[in-house]
């Protein structure tokens, strides 16, 4: 088991990275004093699969569980979901000292946490995510949401997690477009970080695609290391942070265009960043032969980097300027510069930005 | 106009405290180098006297705004009403760094600050309370919530706002009652933490419920003063601020089993008061003529100190183990020692409780 810090000063916490660790759940809650029940959300299928387990080692350790599952997708991660999990904790007579463990993917992880930050006014949270999304991604740095029938995680909050536990385990079960979703995130990290993890990730993608343990804890390890690095620099996403959003900002719009069907999110930011690299390399920040690297990678994962071309140009444009990220009503990018180095961008033109769309829409050039 | 400083890191603000300064909120603003698009939050009846002034001051300075008003009363304080918030903020296209207002008393303040807590992971909050209740207690100190249909403030967060703006002018036009059950709160402030303010208040009762600008300038002050310490020593209610609730165990069982309809918070709150002091008496902890004069300080301030004889004991039994402050299925209590000093105790009998309640429904032993 490797053990990733981040270092948040009161609101500290451990990344657990291992294999066949899901089982010692319990155990290592006994250890913080929480409250001696736990609401525990999951979905059908995970909690099929490890729910017993988990509970079990929960129970084990002096833990009451209540067990609140939700629907399996996106379109559940809703304030109405949420009221339904309160309604479950009010009637579990949980207190404030009481943890909510997420056990899922990231939509799980995003809905029990707004449900943790909020329920009493923040109640501990633990994060086990069981996709390689999670684990990577949205299970670390706090980020927790629900999304508005207008936008992807409007009504949310940055609250940390107690502990997370990843367990590359759970990823064997995972049907391969979920592998490939969550190494989108992965090659993000290679991206905006570390050449030489982009360099790792070429080499060991058909280990990573087969599900090799070894490799993807690796994969696991390095990504979260890169996260919390970030997110110690800036825990809310005032300065450097936005470097997490390379890719998302297309990506988010596609995503929400297409109803969060069409693609999954890791797909949605795998466009978003072969978009991303191309608009650097068209307003002369990034050499063509770095934008090939990054496409080629996106390619090699069995991701996709075209925009739909049924998606209007005028529809992406009108989504992204009600982005989070806007401010004052521009447009924000994170652009590469090279590989392992991104930088924040408010002023691209409408008039570029238009053509890399477009140009995407028909597949991207290369 | 007198600053009183919330000293909580990058988290500190200002309270600025006086007479005539509603019109100065959007000079003030404009120095905080925010969004120029406000969402400012009211009720109709308070929004009809003042909004037009708060809304021309930000206008002359640059701002923006957008209004959404909602109901007055808790039972608009409901995630329904969020939602509909969430709507104006996204339609007016307010981005991350745009500040959400609050005109108005504690339903708004608690409501629009829910809003600036989760709306795109937390916006600027601005407090401009105007009633006396928001002005001494819910406007500082950063606790925001909506209500679930089982129990108040439920679901919330601490979130500090940037700046509260009290305009004491405000309280002019309040019916009694309101002030009456602002002064609820700030006779708890003399209970809870300062025995000279509490003769002060004694001596100034008559001035107080008379609404003498220069006397209610003065328990705002004081009363601000004494939140802000307990704050600051506690942001998060792990400990000291606890203190706050004292009134609040019994108090709250009362408003909600009343259906927020009998008793204005303060009401309730003096009720709690009284009985606390009767239960702090009964266990051995206050001297009996300190719990006279807490008990005729209240009614000196025109405030109830009986249940309503109709409410069966085991229902508010019920409804306190359903309490937020509830621990590992104890009840906790904030009961006085002396005028000046409280602690916490969640060792009393449940037959004390039961003994209390009863008494208090007949009627307090003076």
């Amino acid at each position: 088991m490797i053990t990733v810090p981040v270092n948040l000063g009161p609101r500290s916490y451990p990344i657990y990275i291992g294999s066949g660790i899901l089982g010692g759940l319990g155990g290592l809650l006994k250890e913080y004093g929480y409250g001696k029940k736990a609401l525990l959300v999951s979905n059908p299928a995970v909690y099929q699969r490890y729910g017993e387990l988990v509970k079990n080692s929960l129970v084990r350790n002096g833990f009451e569980v209540i067990t609140g599952e939700i629907g399996d997708g996106e379109e559940y991660k809703t304030l109405d979901e949420a009221a339904g999990l309160y309604d479950l904790a009010l009637t579990g007579e949980l207190d404030r000292r009481c943890p909510v463990i997420a056990l899922g993917g990231g939509v799980v992880g995003d809905l029990a946490g707004f449900i943790a930050a909020t329920y009493m006014r923040g109640v501990p949270f633990i994060q086990v995510p069981t996709t390689l999304l999670a684990q990577v991604d949205s299970s670390v740095g706090g980020k927790v949401a629900v999304n508005h029938p207008r936008g992807k995680n409007i009504i949310g909050a940055f609250y940390q997690p107690g502990l997370v536990l990843a367990d590359v385990d759970t990823l064997q079960t995972l049907p391969a477009r979920q592998i490939r979703s969550g190494l989108s995130e992965v090659i993000k990290y290679g991206v905006i970080w570390d050449e030489s993890f982009l360099a790792w990730l070429e080499d060991n993608m058909a280990k990573l695609l087969s599900g090799d343990s070894e490799a993807m804890a690796q994969a696991v390890w390095e990504s979260c290391r890169i996260k919390a690095r970030v997110v110690e620099e800036d825990e809310t996403e005032l300065g450097l942070r936005a470097i997490l959003n390379f890719g998302h900002t297309i990506g988010h719009a596609v995503e929400a265009l297409t109803g969060y069907k069409t693609f999954t999110h890791g797909e949605a930011v795998a466009i978003g960043m072969a978009s991303a690299a191309h608009l650097a390399q068209l307003v002369g920040m990034l050499a063509p032969a770095d934008c090939r690297q990054i496409v080629s990678l996106i390619l090699a994962a069995g991701l996709p980097v075209e925009i739909p071309a049924g998606l209007a140009v005028e529809r992406i444009m009108e989504n992204l300027r009600h982005d989070k990220k806007v401010r004052a009503g521009r447009l924000t990018f994170v652009l590469p510069e090279k590989i392992g180095r991104v930088c924040v961008r408010r002023d691209i033109p409408e008039k570029v930005i238009k053509e890399v769309i477009t140009a995407h829409a028909k597949g991207p050039t290369m």
